[in-house]
This record gives structure tokens, C-alpha cells and sequence, in this order.
């Protein structure tokens, strides 16, 4: 099942992208795709509504904004250097145990809205990353309980502005927060749809050029290591979003380095996970 | 005003606490302590409200638990080295511009659950800290305009491990955001009630012995300029916690150093914002 959310920022309705690429409102199912609807088995109940109302459909109207397909969970967590080539770029070394950082869940938009580049920016860089969507409260769970804690999976951009991350004293997060650094979708794929979460490859494109292109079947820690790592730290919630990390091909590692300017179109897709496009702007004071 | 949430985990309702230590029930008020309450002027009308129902106040049934006074912000972000002292006794200089880092909000708990020290741990450590509660959507605010959105004011214990910190790969957040890390209250004090935030004595015991003690006119970045940074790299939301940092004293710092053990008694406050006291005990199989 595909998840989707539809509608105006902070207006969105839930709904499913069928096989055949219609888009159906389940807005009468009474659920949002939220931590309540993942941590209460609503993925079945959905699937289970969807069998039953199926001459009901309503359609979501045609040119409708995909919003993000998870309303607000209460963490981001990525994963740093997870692909060992974009370790190199980054003047890394691949990480003994994952290199964890959060992102500010205010930072979430829509799959296909524009990208904001901060005031003060001159740094703002892509990362097409495979998200995790967790559907089930994991604590301390191991490696071979970890996959009954997903729900699915989910496309992610992980905008990164260089110099708020790296050279304006210590952490990451400072870098990775800024409004609309966070597109996700454009939609929530179960996992029941995707056969293997590391044989899947990822693009991105600036302005129709390649920039990345990789397979997951690179990542260091794999999707099973890497919540079954977290949740010996902290609590994953139900709808929680785990970014599994960026391959070779970022602005900071090109040379010479290429940042993101106004007018710039970002498009970038998973395999099974559909794609999405960005199209950056300057901040303007509103 | 004070404000409260009372009950038991995940079934907190919201309350008041009186000039006089009473404890409301303001459930009928209709509105949780929530994003949603504090960005909609909520504790102006909660005000007016307490005025029109005076004699209608139910109170809460003595021995209560408290819960978080905020219900699940969308972050806590703190401010890192903010006391020159601390920094020292980390082996750190004072930084140039503020260090920042999350906590994850599953870390939150009431003022007095217990602390429970993780699995695999044997660095948990304390740290008093003034936490700022967001009270108006702020992006790219002056300092001029930060107190603005400024809600008011909580105690927060920023518990942290710190093998987890700082020797397990790179960033912070690692060894912030285990569950219980994050007690916070007794009350969201609001900032009408709070005359100077940087007079404020804060103060930490260890089995009834002081650790910690200092005052926030210690701190190196003061209110508005936290939250006026903080501002130019994301959106902070209402409701939001930026915990301020914390001042000399951590176990860390001591020779020898001194980490919680199960059966420690942690009490700490700050100068009319209450005192909370947590039990450490240890992670079990539940």
C-alpha cells in the first residue's frame, strides 16, 4: 500500500496511491497517517477499510499538493557516512558504529514543494536518502525483531547547509533543521511492497544531471542493524522516520564544490519509492 | 500562572497550581498544554477562563503524579558550554557562537519518575538546567523581538551518558535522549511570573549532598540572544523547549568522576520554577 497525505501545509487528508496510480481520499477512515495510527496497527485496519469501502471511493482531485505522507513524528533520526564512497568525499572514514545526528521535524514538507535556501546560506547541499518509517515502539530490540518493527519505507532529501553543519561550532543538527530541509514522499510504500530494502537504487539529478546514483545494497549498516542500533539509545515511535544515510555525489564533495542557487531544480527517486522534485528559492522575508 | 499535568503516564490532564500550592483540575478548560494551546494564545484565555469558573475549581486528588507540563514538544534543543565553568571541567573552551543539540521528546517524563539508568550503561550523569518554553512560532527573530515568543520557563534535568556522548561515534544526541532523560517540571512557570531569568540560583543534590550550584546570571548566551539564534537555523515551534545548558558540577567533572547508580536520590531546582527528585534505578527486562 502506498500512503499518501493531500491537501494545503498543515491542511492535508490521508490517502492511497492504488497500483494503477489512482489516488483515493480515506479521510473517512478517521485516521491520519500519525505515531496513533502507526503504533495502532492502522496499516491493516486501513487495508481491511479499504476491502470493504472499495465502491465508495472518493478521488483525490486532480493537481491536489502531496503534503509529507507521515503527519509530524516525533523524531528524525539520521544516519552520517553510511555509504562508504560518500564517507571519502566528506574527508571521513566509514564509522565503526553508525554516526547518528536528529533533524528538526519542523524542517518536513511536501515531496514537491520548494526548497527554501536559508538567509545567510551559501552552503545549502542535497542527499537522496532511503527513510525508514518505524510502526511499532522499538526499545532495545535486536537485530532479528527489527523488521517487525517497520512500517515502510519513504524517499528523503536531506538538505544540509555545509557551514551551519561543519564550521559554525560543533553538531550537525545546526546544518540540518532549516525550514523545508526535510521533503519526504511522495508516498509512505509498506513494507509488504518492497522485497528488498537493500538492493533498491537512488538518484538524484541537479537540473537533469546526475549527481548520485548508488544502490542501498552500499550502505554500511543495513536497515535491521540500524534499528536495532538506535533503540539501544532511545525509544523509536511509531511513525519516527530513520534516514539511512547519502551516497557518493553530494555539492560538498564535487569539485569544485557545487551548492544549491536559486532556480535550481533538485529531482530524485528510489526504486519502488516513487520520486520527487524540488525547485530552491531564496529566503524573502514574508 | 503555573501550569501542570497531572495522571498517569500518557493519560496526563492539564491543571494549574495556585499562589497558595492548591492544584487545579483544568480539564474543562478543554485544551492540553500542547503546540496547538501555546500558539494560540492559550495561556491568555486559560487566564480569563480561571477568572469566569473560579468557583468551579475542581481540585486535583492529593498525591497526583505530575507528568511533563508541556505535552510533547515537537523539540528540546540545548545549548551546549553555556556556563564557562562547565565547559572547563569538560575539558572545552567557551564557544564563540552557541553549541546546540536535541534530545529526543520520547526522553521526557514527569519532574519525579524515576530515572531509569540505560542498558550498558556506566556513565549516567546530571545537569540542572533552565529550559525556556517557546510560546509564538519564532523565525529569524532579533533579540530585540525574541522574548516575544517566549511562553515561560521549566526546570529541566538534562540527563546525559556520557561514554554514549562522546565515545561512541561523533554527536551528542546519542547519550541525550535515552527514556527518562528528560524529567522535566514540576510547572511551566509563565515569563510575567519570572522577573529576571538571569538572577535565577539553580542547584543540584546528589544523595542529599550538593553538586551543582550557580546562578543563570552565569550564563555565557542569555535568553534572547539563545533564542534569536536559534531562530536564523530553524523554526522553533510553540511549545518547544531550548534547555539553556548547565553550570559546573556534573559527574563528569568530579575527581574522581562520580556516575548515578540505582538507588540514587537526585534533587535539583530553580529560584521559582520548583524542584523535582528522581530515584535511579536500573534498565530491566520489562
Amino acid at each position: 500500500m502506498k500512503l499518501i497525505r493531500c491537501g494545503e501545509p498543515g491542511q492535508e487528508y490521508p490517502g492511497v496511491e492504488l497500483e494503477d496510480g489512482t489516488q483515493i481520499d480515506v479521510s473517512d477512515f478517521g485516521s491520519d497517517f500519525d505515531e496513533d495510527f502507526f503504533g495502532t496497527d492502522g496499516i491493516q485496519k486501513l487495508k481491511s477499510w479499504l476491502k470493504n469501502n472499495k465502491s465508495q471511493n472518493k478521488l483525490v482531485p486532480a493537481g491536489t499538493r502531496l503534503g509529507p505522507p507521515v503527519k509530524r513524528p516525533s523524531k528524525i533520526i539520521c544516519i552520517g557516512l553510511n555509504y562508504a564512497k560518500h564517507a571519502e568525499e566528506s574527508g571521513a572514514t566509514v564509522p565503526e558504529e553508525p554516526v547518528i545526528f536528529f533533524k528538526a521535524t519542523s524542517a518536513i514538507v511536501g515531496p514537491n514543494d520548494d526548497l527554501i535556501i536559508p538567509k545567510n546560506s551559501t552552503k545549502t547541499d542535497w542527499e537522496v536518502e532511503l527513510g525508514i518509517v518505524i510502526g511499532k515502539k522499538a526499545s532495545y530490540v535486536s537485530k532479528e525483531e527489527a523488521m517487525d518493527h517497520v512500517a515502510g519505507y519513504v524517499l528523503h532529501n536531506d538538505y544540509s547547509e555545509r557551514e551551519f553543519q561543519l564550521e559554525r561550532a560543533g553538531q550537525w543538527v545546526k546544518g540540518k533543521s532549516c525550514d523545508t530541509f526535510a521533503p519526504i514522499g511522495p508516498y509512505v510504500v509498506t513494507k509488504d511492497e518492497v522485497k528488498d530494502p537493500h538492493n533498491l537504487k537512488l538518484w538524484l539529478k541537479l537540473n537533469g544531471e546526475i549527481k548520485q546514483q548508488s544502490n542501498t545494497s552500499d550502505m554500511v549498516f543495513d536497515v535491521p542493524t540500524v534499528v536495532s542500533y538506535l533503540s539501544q539509545f532511545m525509544s523509536l515511535m511509531p511513525g519516527d522516520i530513520i534516514s539511512t544515510g547519502t551516497p557518493f555525489g553530494v555539492g560538498m564533495g564535487l569539485k569544485p564544490q557545487r551548492y544549491v542557487k536559486p532556480g535550481d531544480v533538485i529531482e530524485l527517486g528510489i526504486d519502488g519509492l516513487g520520486s520527487s522534485k524540488q525547485v530552491a528559492r531564496a529566503w524573502q522575508e514574508s
